[in-house]
This record gives C-alpha cells, sequence and structure tokens, in this order.
C-alpha cells in the first residue's frame, strides 16, 4: 500500500489550495470565490469554473437569507443530505417535497414528472428562501414557469440539474433570465446533487474548513 | 418560456439512448452495460466511460450479493440517500457508520479521518457485502489497508471518491491490486455519491425504467 494523507484539516488545505491553483478564481467576486471553490472541490473539475453563470450578488443575498432563517428547499434527498447542518447559521429547515404523500396524484394532475410537483408544494416557504436544485431538469423549468405565474419568489436559485434531457437548456432558460433572482448555475450537461449541495454549504458558511 | 420535455418515461428513454448513442459501451462485457449507463446518466459525462476499471464479473457478483440479502455499506449519507430502496431485490440493509457515535474517538484513536473510522465499524457486516464509496479516498485507502491485515471481504467494491488529495490514488490502488475483489472504479479525480449510488441502482435492478 502507498502512504496516504490521513489528516482532515491537511487534506482539507491542499484541496483547496489545487483549487486556487488551478482555477481562475479571479473572474468570481470575491464574495463568491468560496462558492466556487466548493463546487469545483465537490465535483473535482476544476474546468467548471469556466461554465458558471451567476449573478453578482448571489452570494450576499443567499448568505443574509440563510441569516435571517429562510429555508432551504431542495429537489431530491441527496441535495438534503449533502449539506452540513452545522454550517446552517439559523438552524434553518431543509425541506425536500419529492416524497410528500401528495406528489405522485398532483405529477398525473398537472401533467408533469414529480420533481415538477413537488416544486408546488414549496408555495408556503419559497418566498425569499434558497431553492438548490441538484437533480431534475424539470424541477427547474417548473419553478421558473410557475413564477412567471406569480408564484413567490426565492431569494436565489441554485441550478444543477444534471443529464441529457433539459438540463443544459433549463439552465440556459435561468442564466438568459432569472426573473429577478439571483442565481448560480453550471451551464451544460453537467451538475448534481454534490455540487447543489456546497453551493448551500458554501452560502452558509464559506470555507470553515481553513479556519479549524 | 421554451418547451420542454415533461413524461418521465420519455425523458428516461431519451436519456439512456443518448449514452448508448454517445459512450463506448461495446468494449464493457453486455452484463457491466446497464451499469456503465447508469453511471453516465448519474453524471451527464459520456466521457468517463473511457476512463472506468472493472472486473468482467463485478455486475454478476454484485447482483447475487443483493439478491442473496447482503446489505449494501456506504462511506457518506449521500450515497444511502441516492439508492432507490424499491429496486433493491432482498430489501437489502443500507448502511453508513460515518455519523455513528462512537466514530470521531475511533478516528482519534487511529489517526485518520472520521471516513476512515467509519469503515471500521463495517466489520460484522461487510463479508460478501456490496461497498459503495462516494465520497473519500481515505474510507477506500483505510479498507484495503484493513483488507490486507485480515479483514472480512466485501463480493465488490464500487470505487468512487471524488477530488484533488487521493481520490485518483485510492482507485489507482484499487485498480492495481483489488485484493481478489471484484470492482467497477472510475480512475482519475473524478467520481461522487450520485455515481457511487448509480452503480448499487444498477447491481440492484439494471435499466428497469426501459421497461415500466
Amino acid at each position: 500500500m502507498r502512504p496516504y494523507e490521513k489528516d482532515p484539516k491537511a487534506i482539507y488545505a491542499e484541496s483547496f489550495a489545487t483549487v486556487r491553483k488551478e482555477a481562475r478564481l479571479d473572474r468570481f467576486p470575491s464574495s463568491l470565490q468560496p462558492l466556487v471553490t466548493r463546487l469545483i472541490h465537490s465535483c473535482g473539475m476544476v474546468e467548471i469554473g469556466d461554465r458558471l453563470a451567476y449573478s453578482p450578488d448571489a452570494y450576499n443575498v443567499g448568505h443574509a437569507a440563510l441569516q435571517s432563517g429562510k429555508p432551504v428547499l431542495c429537489d431530491c434527498e441527496m441535495v438534503g443530505a449533502g449539506i452540513i447542518r452545522r454550517y446552517l447559521p439559523a438552524q434553518n429547515d431543509v425541506i425536500v417535497t419529492l416524497n410528500d404523500e401528495r406528489t405522485p396524484a398532483l405529477a398525473q394532475e398537472i401533467g408533469n414528472t414529480r420533481s415538477a410537483a413537488a416544486v408546488r408544494l414549496w408555495e408556503p416557504h419559497i418566498e425569499g428562501a434558497v431553492v438548490a436544485v441538484g437533480n431534475a431538469p424539470t424541477a427547474l423549468f417548473h419553478l421558473l414557469e410557475l413564477i412567471d405565474e406569480g408564484f413567490p419568489k426565492p431569494a436565489v436559485i441554485l441550478g444543477f440539474p444534471v443529464g441529457f434531457v433539459g438540463a443544459a437548456e433549463s439552465k440556459a432558460e435561468l442564466a438568459a433570465n432569472s426573473r429577478g433572482i439571483d442565481f448560480v448555475a453550471l451551464r451544460g450537461r453537467k451538475g448534481g446533487s454534490a455540487m447543489a449541495s456546497a453551493a448551500v454549504n458554501a452560502l452558509a458558511a464559506g470555507l470553515p474548513e481553513l479556519d479549524k
């Protein structure tokens, strides 16, 4: 067996240092650089930095929302599982409605996926909240549709749906017209729940592993 | 708003068809092709097909382990959250010991990460089981170390730790010498919990979305 690094503090420091060396962080506002670092760290791909779309205030607005106690709304259980609860500044609720008992019937009724139907159940919670989409393009598409129809607006949308059908398109729609909502999104097919969770963790706490 | 596909069956069919068109599936044994398809589907990257290391019997051995009721051992909660429980053939247990109350003290004692310490708590469950590593290189490294010291062997190791410190190295170690254990691993820095869950879901059920 080859030797390997076993010290968590050293692992985090070396990981984040690699991101700083290899990625073009300086093209982002300084408030967003810890978020971009966590995104790259979550997937091992420095090249995603070049395909991020964002609004300059996304960190400031998202962090303030969490500090004021607003919930995090996630499109799937994996995103919720990746959120580091002790980093949340106000013991914020993390809400996933995908497996709510009302979701399957609602999906039938609206002629859309369960992921899209689950978004409708965010209505009582979404005003000023943080939305993290890490799986389903239909969740992001349907959220934008609902907002066009007058649905309450979140503070920030973290757009990381993944895959071959609708992922690139839904994120292009968000980046082209975010409906006045702050956002971060990864253009193209790549994405996933680890990136969505990483973005939430960054809004919550930045890079606290470097301070320990 | 642009139109988008809302039918889950059509979304799955088009997604898997895109993988078949763009990826080189024919270099894999036919038993492994559904697993490779799910892996690519989980991350939106057809190019990972070219960097997979595997043993030819990994699917057959892993599927048989699940059919016989063996548990799935995961290195983090996100991997567990991504496993589709209804696909498991024997209501198999999904075990994550990272947040076990004994893990922090054990990590101190062995001078390693919590992820590595959590692997030690797999001992009563691991013989003939399915191991899915989707986050921590130290979990995979320590598992291989323990096996060298006589720890019971799992049936199959799904190796998808991610990142800049130890991920490529731990998967290279597994691919170079899997200790006689069947395995699938993605070489290099890329990986993650969505891929690890996808591999488990494939061992459990293949591509059942195409049969609905």
